[in-house]
């Protein structure tokens, strides 16, 4: 997943990695209605947002990464990022 | 909060921006023993990991309204990290 241009000297390349990483965003949605069939997720989850969600902990622990962060504690952002998974899934629908 | 340069044509620039991110990361941290001394938070929680989820947080959001994420799509994300946190309080501690 690209979250940040390490390069950004032109609009294009700009241009190019938002628009990676919005796909990135729409190809975790389109994984969600899956989920919801399984029976894993309640038919009011809201996999736009969800995927948001899960998008937005993982761009923010890419950038983690590159500031240093270690292996140990991004396991344990994204093990409080599946606790609201875990929310999600509890809920009735 | 800053989260990713918009000007990166220098190595003092990135490193004054990763320093300002990781104190953003540290400053979060320090609020949170006051949760846990209030009762709300468990005695179990643990501060660095919950400040780290939350910063990935806000920077995936930050990186999505750069994106051209609306505010309803980014509350709709904090609401999501919110469910998180309600897990941590919610644990026997």
């Amino acid at each position: 997943m690209l979250t940040a241009p390490s390069l950004c000297t032109t609009p294009e390349v700009e241009s190019a990695l938002r628009d990676q990483r919005n796909a990135n965003l729409a190809a975790i949605e389109a994984l969600i209605p899956a989920d919801i069939d399984a029976g894993e997720l309640p038919r009011t989850a809201d996999a736009r947002a969800l995927a948001r969600f899960s998008g937005a902990v993982f761009q923010g622990m890419s950038q983690q990464a590159r500031d240093g962060a270690t292996r140990q504690e991004l396991e344990a952002v994204a093990g409080h990022a599946m606790r609201a998974w875990s929310a999600v899934a509890a809920t009735e629908g």
